[in-house]
């Protein structure tokens, strides 16, 4: 079983082993400084140790809100060195790979992308590491061969990321394939986490499913948050708000102790 | 939340509560007095409140074991009372109800039969509980209206199975829809449990789908368990042996303690 | 290539063969005895020779219309053999088989019981042919395992009916799977039909899609028609209306002639 | 109702219009000046106006061949020129547009790039005609969202290409959805073709799927074709042989007449 790390987090090796739950977690979109920074510290206050956040975003329609792009690195780089925070974020052209790596820790490959072999095949010649969701019509086959498309290039740091795929139930946005991490844990020395977030949809469900990634013995979850779901430019009903959010880490903790006192410090003092 | 009984033991009721996770087992087709008592005995000793066991069995294909079916009446009925657990089994045709209904303890009915609604008619009018296994290719919709059809006919003793769904992955026989079930659990009051043998169709996946069901909320689990899964009638893939059950048992209990020893009577007894 | 007659209409054969193309028509649901004669006397003017018409039906809802069911037998019987058409319609339930053998000419299995065993066999038994409808999630090798059933049972007069399946699009009731009815042209010596009304669940379409299975080389169509699709009991938006099928009938001849002049005679006569 | 040219060949417009039905045809890869000539000529004296073949191949596996690449450019331009067809291929990447768009003559997005919205943006910015592809698993809202890219970068000469969908059924390759051409016939004003190869994965389907794809209305097709399908460095299942495209062909006239007497010129006339 492969370890992979991002940042001081260790993602993947001895299964069962102590230690906390890996968490990656932070907004859809990084939607400016202030929001960024608001977000970001709460989450480091809460106790996690890896952020997550777009700046090139894949959206359906090309009226949707494409994420802020190449305006993030006016700030974005240094605030992110400032903060203290590994940084993931989704990358979907072979070209924006030289915009990011300067201060990325992690490619994410978007559920869109992994069909994106000469994305795959440029991103394997990166030193970082990569999570690699599954596309949502991809079979498990087509996933690991994705991931091989990386390994050829010379990239072996790969957590593959279930995320939920496309089937015919209208009621949720889709359908967690649990089945298949059972299966890659079984399979694969890869790392195997979960998005609970985009297969689920809906903020109400994440907690559970997140619960069950654990229980079967997935290697981490990747999870949206937001200080305002209801205001995200993308995603907000899936995203959990702050409380959502302290709920769903310390349900994750093996032994839940007493509620912690929040002096949400880093909330007030952003001034920005 | 409702709460169904099947014996003494509960399904559902307050979320969240003391007391050990709900399991029914048995084997996938009761093949015989010996095999039944072989089963049952095992896993009534080993805590087991609740049997399962298909007599009449709806099998792909005509030229595979379609169960031992009224040849069971002529000692199933006495030996169900002797071993003294309450017993589950599918029911295919509104004309085997009168057959069933004199010794079964519940009725299940499987996913193929979740839209055979002239079914669903009969069996409401009976005031044995139900467990309503979801259709492999049923909307969540779809299903609670098959529930509402038994409602209508005067039976609300609902046990809703999700045992997966059908989509394009072939590694898997089935795909287990837990988002499903975590939707089910905030928006309808019937207890909602799981196949975790079928979802798989592969006995190594069975704990860890079991597990993740527990942690999700699921209010229970259905699982296959044969002597010599090799050579089952049907499904031996995903049934698990004595050992494997053990271990699910154990997993699933909230303080595991010291494995049992075990003496395992029953199995030396049977003599017939 | 085996033929199956319905009355005097032969469907399947030689493939490719001169003759017009088999169409059964009718509407979702036999409404009433007035309803039924409007709509069997337009479709015998215009040249249709075998009618369609649900009696007993399965529906999603409970509260939605289940058919006439049983009120039909008062009238119905008489009132076919007066209007002189083969009559074709669902059975849902082995103890309908008796209720509808009478008067029956051909027996129509319904998607959601091509899994329904226990009516196969008995289906099996009796002399009538069989329109076997694939099942909305059935893979074709469960399609002709269910077709075996029959078989086994002792009837062979089988037409295999594609009707859409069901997939990720919600725009469209079904997705007509044509492809399946190809590989079944060139893999099995059963009759193929293709039911675009319920592929299509929208009347707009069905003319398009029958042409295509038609070119294809399916060996007929199943198609519904209402004198007032609006007003409909059961599924009124995918049936067609009389000049909408005037249209689809003409479109299908192979030698389109000119319009006939249509003197409606039928349509007058009705005084129920 | 748009039109699209691709050389003198015009796609779409009045439907039911007279004239030829628009077929695009050639190898799924261009694998090398022989095998692009021999292919070619057959073609243009079949009379064949636009002509296929990928260049740079996205194959799910690494291992698999990724099309002759950059190193056809040495050969390709000049012997397009001289062999007079307009080329319609695959492009997967938006560096890959700078390379192909001297000779090419229309891009193709392949169904694994409907979602990769960067390169359509950048698409978008050429004047090339454009055959967009579903996603194998794109509702037909994405699909048409895909094309509002293009559309929004400032190129409208798009054409919709549906070329099957996953679906759960194993024994095609795909289904290809005719109820969605309908569907987008009545509801968008781009043309829509079909490409059946991919869709049946057999070249044994082709033909049926493309007659039912010319009736049902569709605007053309899309055919892989190779001298030898069995020696095709990739796809080759689904290849049409010479014999299999001349049967093609012939079958989608309006007015079949006699069979030709091919000289095969161009066939004999090959030393490269």
């Amino acid at each position: 079983m492969k370890t992979v790390s991002i940042g001081s987090l260790k993602i993947g090796g001895k299964s069962g082993g102590a230690g906390a739950f890996p968490i990656i977690a932070g907004p859809c979109s990084i939607e400016g400084k202030a929001h960024y920074l608001h977000t970001g510290n709460f989450l480091k206050d809460l106790g996690i140790q890896v952020l997550r956040g777009g700046i090139f975003k894949a959206r359906t329609s090309p009226h949707s809100f494409q994420g802020i792009r190449e305006s993030a690195l006016e700030w974005l780089p240094q605030t992110k060195k400032d903060l203290g925070l590994p940084l993931v974020s989704e990358v979907n052209d072979p070209r924006q790979i030289e915009v990011l790596d300067d201060f990325l820790d992690c490619y994410q490959v978007g559920t869109r992308n992994m069909f994106n072999y000469e994305l795959l095949k440029e991103l394997g010649k990166t030193k970082k590491p990569i999570i690699l969701k599954r596309g949502f019509a991809a079979m498990i086959k087509e996933w690991l061969l994705a991931a091989e498309y990386l390994v050829q290039s010379g990239n072996e740091e790969i957590i593959l990321c279930e995320r939920g795929i496309r089937t015919f139930e209208p009621l949720t946005r889709n359908t967690l394939d649990l089945t298949a991490v059972a299966y890659l844990k079984q399979n694969t020395h890869f790392p195997v986490i979960v998005d609970p977030s985009h297969a689920a949809g809906d903020s109400a469900l994440v907690i559970p499913l997140a619960k069950a990634s654990k229980a079967l013995g997935a290697d981490g979850i990747l999870v949206e948050v937001h200080p305002e779901p209801g205001k995200a430019l993308s995603d907000g009903d899936q995203a959990l708000d702050f409380e959502g959010m302290r709920n769903l880490y310390h349900s994750l903790q093996d032994k839940p102790s007493i509620a912690p006192i929040y002096k949400n410090k880093s909330e007030v003092q952003i001034q920005v």
